[in-house]
């Protein structure tokens, strides 16, 4: 007996990009899911987790994961459906999480799966709140940024996935939160829908002088997810013994001349201050801790995450770009089923 | 009866450099020097201390200490000999260091001068070692550094008064240490007399791949004083969760074209790393503590500073420029007595 196998589509590392990756760097490929071998699990992709972590990934040389290579599934987490399975803890119909890849159909390890309980909280959500995006602002946050009730705490970027997260569970620690993100609408839906003391739209200018009124104290602790001019003016603002949590620099990953670094930063010596690298990964072995109390703040209406919902294998090239041009708000997921 | 007053002569900041000090930023004066009033202690100057710092207090603008008036007698860490006292503490004859000034008679209140013993150990020993570059080492490494035993220790300026007691006191604690400097004169001191392990000469160049040959398993601390080109290649060969101490950034004190910035920190991200700012003065309290331990390991020959003494008041200009065109090794001192 044959059995007809699916049809995965999958979309290539065709070139590393040289800024904004263009429709080229890709190619799109079909091929035949295959069986599991031992176990393996195959995963029906549902949703899968646009970030501009992503960009790096592309980029050749050392960093805080390898590269994708050329020719491979560009990598991507996700969430989705099993629908065989060779090991013993799935069965089809369980829902997963992994790093899916962007594609229909992942072939992955069990051991690097994990069960999700889409009864508790959207499928979705698995990629955002209690996703890398929820982890990343919770460990930033909490562990890195150590902000104390009373100070103040300045997120860029703060209306996308992880800014917006950082600025509510600074807000459920008693802090003074102020979000940093481009336009009028996303200002008005930190302050109004997510509860930040005060937004500053850094497209209107004088990001300084605004800096100044919103943080009359100074600026405890600054989680960056940007680089470029927004890091340089906030170092100018600086509490004494403040804290800088490098999450992120979206406004360096496409560029063609260099990175800026932060012309400012003896002001790390003036203020005692410190600035501190992240990677969420290494937080794996807390993760269930920090979804339970996340999930408690999320079922209590206390932090919830957008999501900007693209759906489509197809339209993952130009998805992907709204991270960059600030298109998006909130957790950008592109959605295959 | 009426005394002759002594005549006191000074250098007082001019005008606000723009890039090196050039001799019309001072204006050199005279005037007789004062009777102390009460609690007062008028001291004459036996050595002053000259700083890379200096250069920063000349700039106008927030720091971590006000900058220098103009007009006002250019501000520097001395000691001296009491020659007149209105304070209960002191009387003529006793050796005190303090913020002397640029100037051949200081007129202090008393609480502001510290007791100095010559016999314990020499008179301008207590501007270097158990100075304010003693003191920068010891906390600025041990405290904000944090090295362990057989980590490895990068420092730049190496041969400096700050470099030179950073190295050894990381030898001392059980580490590899490594130290930048300029010129073949330095380097061989470092390694022969100072007891690094190893040195890199900056101005031969293939600053990366020498750091990548003497330190094979990465950088756990950088104790960086001169920011620039170095930090920035520093950056490249970090280990997993190192610590920049962030001390002075002698290259850019004298940019005309704005401070750069270090292109490289997101480094700090893909190695979990921390850049951290250090001001000695908030150690304060711990001096002491410090000078005890430094003490010890410099009667037992385990921590010596070269000191590079300029002598007369006239050569101030010019002496301080060997701070930033790196002529001098060791502890630049001023003599004028």
């Amino acid at each position: 007996m044959t059995n007809a196998r699916p049809v995965n589509r999958q979309y290539r590392l065709a070139a590393r990009p040289v800024g904004l990756p263009k429709p080229s760097d890709w190619s799109f490929s079909e091929e035949p899911a295959r069986s599991p071998a031992a176990s393996e699990v195959l995963v029906r992709t549902h949703y899968l987790s646009l970030d501009p972590a992503m960009r790096g990934w592309m980029n050749e040389g050392k960093s805080y994961v390898p590269p994708v290579a050329i020719g491979e599934v560009m990598r991507a987490g996700g969430v989705g459906e099993v629908v065989e399975s060779s090991h013993a803890s799935f069965k089809p119909g369980d829902y997963v999480s992994g790093t899916l890849g962007i594609q229909e159909y992942a072939m992955l390890p069990g051991d690097q799966l994990s069960a999700v309980d889409p009864k508790q909280i959207s499928l979705s959500a698995h990629l955002g709140l209690l996703g890398m995006p929820g982890m990343t602002a919770y460990f930033g946050l909490l562990d890195v940024g150590q902000p104390k009730s009373g100070q103040t705490v300045v997120v860029s970027a703060a209306a996308g996935a992880v800014g917006s997260v950082v600025g509510q569970i600074a807000k459920l620690k008693g802090c003074r939160v102020v979000g940093i993100a481009g336009g009028p609408d996303k200002c008005g839906y930190i302050v109004r829908e997510l509860g930040f003391d005060a937004a500053i739209d850094y497209k209107a200018g004088d990001l300084k002088s605004k800096l100044r009124e919103h943080c009359p104290k100074g600026v405890d602790v600054y989680f960056d997810n940007v680089g470029g001019d927004i890091l340089d003016v906030v170092l100018t603002r600086l509490a004494l013994r403040a804290r800088i949590v490098i999450c992120g620099a979206i406004s360096q990953y496409n560029s063609t001349s260099g990175v800026r670094g932060p012309a400012n930063y003896m002001s790390l010596l003036v203020h005692r201050a410190r600035m501190e690298g992240m990677v969420v990964f290494d937080y794996a072995a807390r993760f269930e801790e920090a979804r339970r109390e996340m999930s408690a703040w999320a079922q209590a209406g206390q932090l919830k995450l957008r999501e900007d919902i693209v759906r489509g294998i197809e339209q993952f090239p130009t998805a992907l770009l709204k991270l960059f041009t600030g298109e998006n708000t909130g957790k950008l997921v592109l959605q295959l089923l």
